[in-house]
């Protein structure tokens, strides 16, 4: 299967070293996975000139999310079904804006999109939703979404340091951007909790449809409060359904120790399902940061390769 | 597709009841799932009729499992390949046994194999370890895998009950066997940690190679000094490659609470893989019983449909 990467930011560059990596245990499994272009996000000519010449079966998108807009990633998207290729996002743009849109148009093409890298890298949120619980009605879904806020949350707590030492800190680990904003006021959390809710309840939500609070507004006084009751705060997404209308929230909630959520500390994160016939399901870890994210990429073309199984 | 069932025990009965249950929701998503088949264990000459004549697509085996021999399922699901038949199973013996060959054989005839029942029933162990960490090495793999020991452990702590009369208990609410010495003594557990350790980790092992101690041993004595320490019991299944070795051990061991499995309590089940690149993966909960079940098996079948996505 040949292999069309656009985008070569942290996320593309990983995902270069990575293939090259697994190159050997690929090939041992049947899995004949070549990187045949890699492509610029800014050099658009090169990609119209790769799909005319020599198309490549799948498209590896790692281009910048652009949550207004969808682009380019959603171009480029577009552009791949017609010709006939697979496609693999790390953007979350064109999936939060157009998802049943490009779900469609992949089916009338007969190709596949994968998404598992949109919610949370590592985090098997998507896959684990559609795949573990399929045939299954999901009822509810819930989770800490945000590797960064739940850092922050912690050192505030532990190191007693204010909201501005405790997100400095993050910055200076590299766990939250440089433009903080998306992590901290809950958008970040929100754009996952919109995609998972889009693609595995079947809705068509937008993000102006999630009521959102991020921990902004926490002071070592709220945390030393949470403490002395034996709890913690932690940044919660939430979808259910109340009175058959569906709720979507973002809020830190303080939880105590006999709670699951409680004891996800540090960068890691938690999605957690009800279901009419599959019970409860709670999904926990998941590496974060560019390396991990590649390894999500290379999760979702192994599966669509599977599935297709072309050997050479 | 055309499904057909062999055995009409417990989970057999669901599966029929959840299909009807599920069927507009499966047409919603374009999938044509009819039971067209469904034949008695005992009735072998039903089954060679049903292959001669008007063969179905798929084989949804719920035939008991026996660890020995493998039969009768491991007969059933050779015949169905050779069928072009997929098959899904319930039926844990063959997978036990025989899963290498099995997996070849269906490869070579261009069918799949669906086993995600067979380690859990609705806790997705299998499916999450092939599906969401695709393309990741697995380390090692642990877990709580047998709910009617947890729950029993559980009895004998909370309510101060000995063994036998928690052993009762867990026996009255139908979560033990009437046989119970597969759940209490451990094999249980070994079985499923051999199933995902031979599938996951790609090794071929046999029950003998690994070390077995249940809750047998255990003693209110045991679960009162554990409390007085604020620990608690919990028998835990754990593969892992020790100087490049593989151990493979089942046994009753403590935890505190900051340990994610203090908190799986009752009949539910855990399952933890360390990886290469995906981090590490916790995954808690799916419902028990004979529905969970059936649930699990149209999972799978789901899973493979999509995949060869069938239109009417």
């Amino acid at each position: 299967m040949r292999l069309a990467l656009v985008g070569c930011g942290g996320v593309g560059r990983a995902f270069i070293k990575l293939l090259e990596d697994k190159q050997n245990a690929l090939k041992a499994r049947g899995l004949f996975l070549r990187l045949t272009h890699t492509i610029d996000v800014e050099n658009s000519a090169d990609y119209d000139k790769m799909l005319a010449r020599h198309k490549a079966d799948m498209l590896v998108l790692a281009t910048p999310t652009d949550k207004e807009s969808g682009e380019p990633g959603y171009s480029y998207i577009k552009a791949a079904f017609k010709h006939g290729m697979h496609v693999v996002t790390a953007d979350k743009g064109p999936i939060l804006l157009a998802y049943h849109e490009l779900k469609k148009m992949a089916e009338n093409n007969g190709v596949k999109l994968g998404i598992g890298c949109t919610t949370g890298g590592a985090l098997p949120a998507i896959n684990a939703g559609e795949m573990a619980l399929a045939g299954a009605d999901i009822l509810s879904i819930e989770g800490i979404l945000n590797g960064a806020s739940n850092f922050i949350l912690e050192e505030m707590r532990e190191q007693h340091k204010s909201f501005n030492e405790a997100l400095a800190e993050a910055q200076r680990l590299g766990i939250a951007e440089t433009d903080p904003s998306l992590d901290v006021e809950g958008w970040d959390t929100a754009i996952k909790l919109l995609i998972l809710t889009n693609v595995l309840l079947n809705e068509n939500k937008r993000l102006a449809d999630v009521e959102v609070r991020g921990i902004t507004g926490l002071n070592r006084y709220d945390l030393n409060q949470a403490t002395h009751a034996g709890l913690r705060y932690k940044l919660v997404g939430r979808s259910a359904y109340v009175n058959n209308r569906l709720l979507m929230k973002v809020e830190p909630l303080v939880f105590g120790p006999q709670h699951p959520y409680y004891h996800v500390e540090g960068k890691n994160k938690v999605v957690r399902y009800t279901t009419d016939t599959l019970g409860e399901l709670t999904i926990s870890g998941g590496a974060s940061g560019v390396f991990a994210a590649a390894a999500s990429l290379l999760r979702d073309i192994i599966n669509i390769a599977l599935c297709f199984s072309d050997k050479p």
